[in-house]
């Protein structure tokens, strides 16, 4: 195992140490808890927002907050849920009396410990919604999930759903313009290597050198299938005609464009990746109104890409442009 | 060779292409030369910045063209310098009539096609400025170099001077203030892995599984010297010791504190490093008054990372702080 790391155990805590150091202007930690918070005092009557997960997938979620996105992450061991402590006192810690939206990966472990955070957090007098992501189309149940898994549309979420909280809107219209980003986003992601979880040390799982896996999960979960490397233009053919059935996107449909690599792949590939994504959209008259190109939620060192679309009208384009001071994400200010 | 990619020989301009097709408010790219372009029309008396060089560093240089940074981009083939057309043309196509600056990585390739080109086009009437960027405190003379190397304080150069060109400075105050940013900033990177360059399709460099090299350059060329691989906090005292000593940085600096990764390495690991810097900067009473930590400065899918002091005064700190709108680097507007 190659990696810049120092003791295993402390890998998560260090990072959120680094991440706050880099944006001292922007972040504070609670270490012990593993929480990254927004620096900024909470503003009365302003909806919080709280998401949170696994480590293992920087920026997301710690890398996403700030102003205009969340207002906590909290951060649980490489590709293991948050306990629901983390969660509650992340709730707690941020709500200012407009009650707290929790953006939820569908994963089994984040949405059992959300939910007990959330009764917990109402039963001491905090309202909260819930959001559940679930974009990813290539499977039905998996290693760790009931339903589809949430992964890349879950940055979309967080700065959609963050810019209705920044412009003032209440708890049930944060949560409602949320659902409809899930309700009109998909997303479909391919390895070409595996990731290696620091505490276990070699590869999740083994990938012959001229094969690829269409449809991973973002832990080397199993994906749909494996095939002989493709060239790129195949392999967005793949990833894409799954998302656009499933929506169905179709001709005329404006869209956001969301070309994610994995965390080894390095950019050039993933423009490569998006000149044909391009191609096939425009080939479809699919209009990418917006785009986004890079390592936003990534599975450690694995090398791959995936793509996300959403459809977008005026309101959620707006919100998508509103102005937003993350560590990962900024624009605007 | 795992590579999202079409054909080899397309690999440049189709990235080139998806850059643009990604950022087409920004953007525009001369294909057949492979420059990537501002989009908004020259502003008369505004100073012009040129740099590029070989590919497989994105972002570096089309990752910075846009307001307050680059003008245009001029891409070689992978670890290739442009020719000097390419820099001739980019010259001409965005001269204001205040001249142009070029900023130059030290390699002799790249040297000599850009001084070429200077030469045509001040025979053509443009006044063309050079700075060359020679930050790698490594080695003296490389595989592509005589003389260090330039590698991650180029963005930071590129962003500074861009700053000064916006605000209105003289050719000559353009190219005074990157020729202090180069005056005040070192770097020395390490490797974990070996990149593949895909016309070659195997490593570079072969590296023992417990092996990391101590101050490689960007193209695969040796570093220092190889050692078993070591905490992150001792990677980054086997980088910092030798940039603190060269300038050198002293107790009370104010220093930007730039951590790079080579394209393989994820964020995770980055913040570690960043984490392990701070606290020995803190040591050294070095104060960290801005930082940047991310895949900047690539070197295609190498693991591995890079350290880039910048010394600060208060007028490098706010052309820093001043609004920069790129595919790569945005705040502020």
């Amino acid at each position: 195992m190659k990696k810049l790391l120092n003791r295993v155990e402390d890998l998560v805590p260090e990072a959120i140490s680094g991440m706050v150091a880099a944006h001292p202007d922007l972040l504070r930690a609670d270490l012990p808890l593993k929480l990254i918070l927004r620096r900024e005092p909470r503003r009365p009557g302003k909806v919080a927002i709280v998401s949170g997960g696994g480590s293992g997938h920087e920026p997301l979620h710690g890398g996403y907050v700030g102003v205009g996105m969340l207002d906590a992450a909290c951060a649980g061991e490489v590709f293991t849920a948050p306990v629901p402590d983390q969660f509650l006192a992340a709730t707690s810690a941020v709500d200012a009396g407009a009650g707290v939206l929790h953006i939820v990966k569908n994963y089994t472990g984040d949405v059992l410990n959300f939910e007990m955070a959330a009764e917990l957090a109402q039963a001491a007098g905090i309202t909260v919604e819930s959001v559940l992501i679930n974009d990813d189309v290539a499977v039905r149940d998996s290693l760790y999930t009931s339903g589809r898994r949430g992964v890349g549309l879950t940055v979309l979420a967080e700065k959609i759903a963050g810019a209705a909280a920044e412009r003032g809107d209440t708890l049930e219209q944060v949560a409602a313009i949320c659902r409809r980003v899930n309700a009109d986003g998909r997303s479909m992601g391919m390895a070409l290597t595996s990731s290696t979880v620091p505490a276990v040390g070699k590869p999740t799982f083994d990938l012959q050198d001229d094969q690829m896996e269409i449809g991973i999960g973002i832990h080397g979960e199993p994906g749909r299938y494996r095939e002989p490397l493709a060239p790129a233009a195949q392999v967005v053919e793949r990833l894409t005609g799954p998302i656009l059935e499933d929506l169905p996107f179709q001709t005329g449909d404006r869209v956001l464009a969301f070309v994610n690599g994995m965390g080894g792949t390095p950019l050039i590939e993933l423009y490569v990746v998006f000149n044909d994504l391009a191609r096939m959209l425009e080939r479809q008259d699919i209009a990418i109104e917006r785009s986004l190109v890079g390592n936003y939620v990534t599975s450690l060192d694995m090398a791959g890409c995936s793509i996300t679309l959403l459809k977008l009208d005026d309101e959620l384009t707006a919100l998508w442009d509103a102005p937003v001071h993350t560590a990962a994400l900024r624009w605007g200010m």
